[in-house]
């Protein structure tokens, strides 16, 4: 493991669960709950060969956090250069460099390094809120652009998304449950069919407020099934045993 | 009450959180839980002057439930004249002539009874399978037209519940959780803007069998939430509390 540098404001933490150390910045950007279970929520193949491409990988939580899934390749595509290269230095951290690639760059962009219909999985934890005139964004760029789709939008991460995939290949969203229809309808416009849902929900007794999606390119239509649903706390305030393992692991 | 007269094999079962009593017949029609879920989840205008249509109403189960939410009117829409006649007599058993009305024809001339654009709230517990050249079919014909779209289909359904329905009229379905997004489509198609939905859980832990669904007729698109799921059986397969309340009351 290398030592790596910090820079100011930044710190190291750990995913337990995962053994997994992440460089992170309340200023600039830091995982949250979302990433750990859309982590969770992916199914990887564990094959050298595999490609796994996480979209809208901010400081390469969800990557990081997936890698002990595959014995693949991971490449974390990322706009905002500050992030990027706090990924970047996350992988090294983690001896990850041989399996996880970092791109710098517009999603859009994204076939210059790696070819379309040529990737098994596709992870993202998109920027929730759309970006419209009377939207509130937050005054810290970095996070503005992290929530609000400033730099890309929804259909452009579905339609990137597509394109990277080979047929068969999967792909797994988090969002929020007032974009799920729109997501919904996406997937299906960009051949992708959804498969398995599953709500987020705060506490017991509470709507939804994350949701998670996998879906199948060139997959057949119907068949769409919505699993037991996570429940984040328990009536006491405290982590639900099921997050718990998430984050702390089950030792 | 009136003492009905019952047929061969038909007995007089209660709803007692309701109050109700239905005729029904395991060999011709027999309420499910699915009626009851959907009675509970449709809100109804309490005025005198509303107007609620149950649209495949079999024996009357959802209308009659719904009857202590409302001092409206409910018209009982059925296809099946065995079945609409055991609505007609579970109606009178129930004393509500004055307010619930059984329509006995094919959903799609509804028009011929009820008025376009003149109704506050739609229900439907709708035949939940499609009905394809290999389906499997209940060899009970009943049965079979209550279970397969053998008489109408979800598309027509979906379209004449908002032909119904005044612009801000409510809408209520269950469905099964793989025909939902194919139930949004139709929705959204047909002018009626999906607002909650509820995901039905046969246990803890198991992957939904049920979903309810709310719609707004011209409703904004947009803000669609899940509601907290609701889970039929405890880890002990006894009913939940909150099902037995619907199936006992609270008392």
């Amino acid at each position: 493991m290398t030592t790596p540098e910090l820079q100011a404001g930044e710190r190291i933490d750990q995913l337990y669960s995962q053994d997994i150390q992440i460089i992170q910045s309340p200023e600039v950007f830091a995982f949250s709950l979302d990433a750990v279970l859309l982590a969770d929520f992916a199914k990887l193949p564990p094959r050298q060969s595999s490609q796994t491409v996480d979209l809208c990988a901010g400081n390469g939580a969800v990557g990081l956090f997936m890698s002990s899934k595959t014995r693949g390749k991971i490449a974390e595509v990322e706009i905002q250069p500050r992030l990027a290269d706090m990924a970047r230095r996350s992988v090294a951290l983690n001896d990850l460099t041989e399996r996880v690639t970092v791109y710098e760059g517009d999603l859009a962009q994204v076939n210059q390094w790696i070819p379309k219909d040529s990737v098994d999985v596709v992870t993202c934890n998109p920027p929730y809120f759309e970006d419209l005139p009377d939207s509130q964004k937050n005054p810290n760029r970095y996070l503005a652009i992290a929530r609000h789709e400033i730099t890309t939008t929804l259909a452009t991460v579905v339609q990137t998304t597509s394109g990277l995939l080979k047929m068969n290949g999967k792909v797994y969203f988090v969002h929020r449950p007032d974009r799920l229809l729109q997501l919904l309808d996406l997937m299906t416009a960009h051949r992708l069919a959804p498969k398995r849902i599953r709500l987020v929900h705060p506490k017991p007794g509470k709507e939804a407020n994350m949701v998670l999606v996998e879906a199948i390119k060139d997959g057949k239509p119907g068949g769409l099934r919505f699993l037991d649903p996570l429940i984040v706390y328990d009536g006491h305030g405290e982590y639900s045993p099921e997050v718990k393992a998430l984050l702390y692991g089950t030792d």
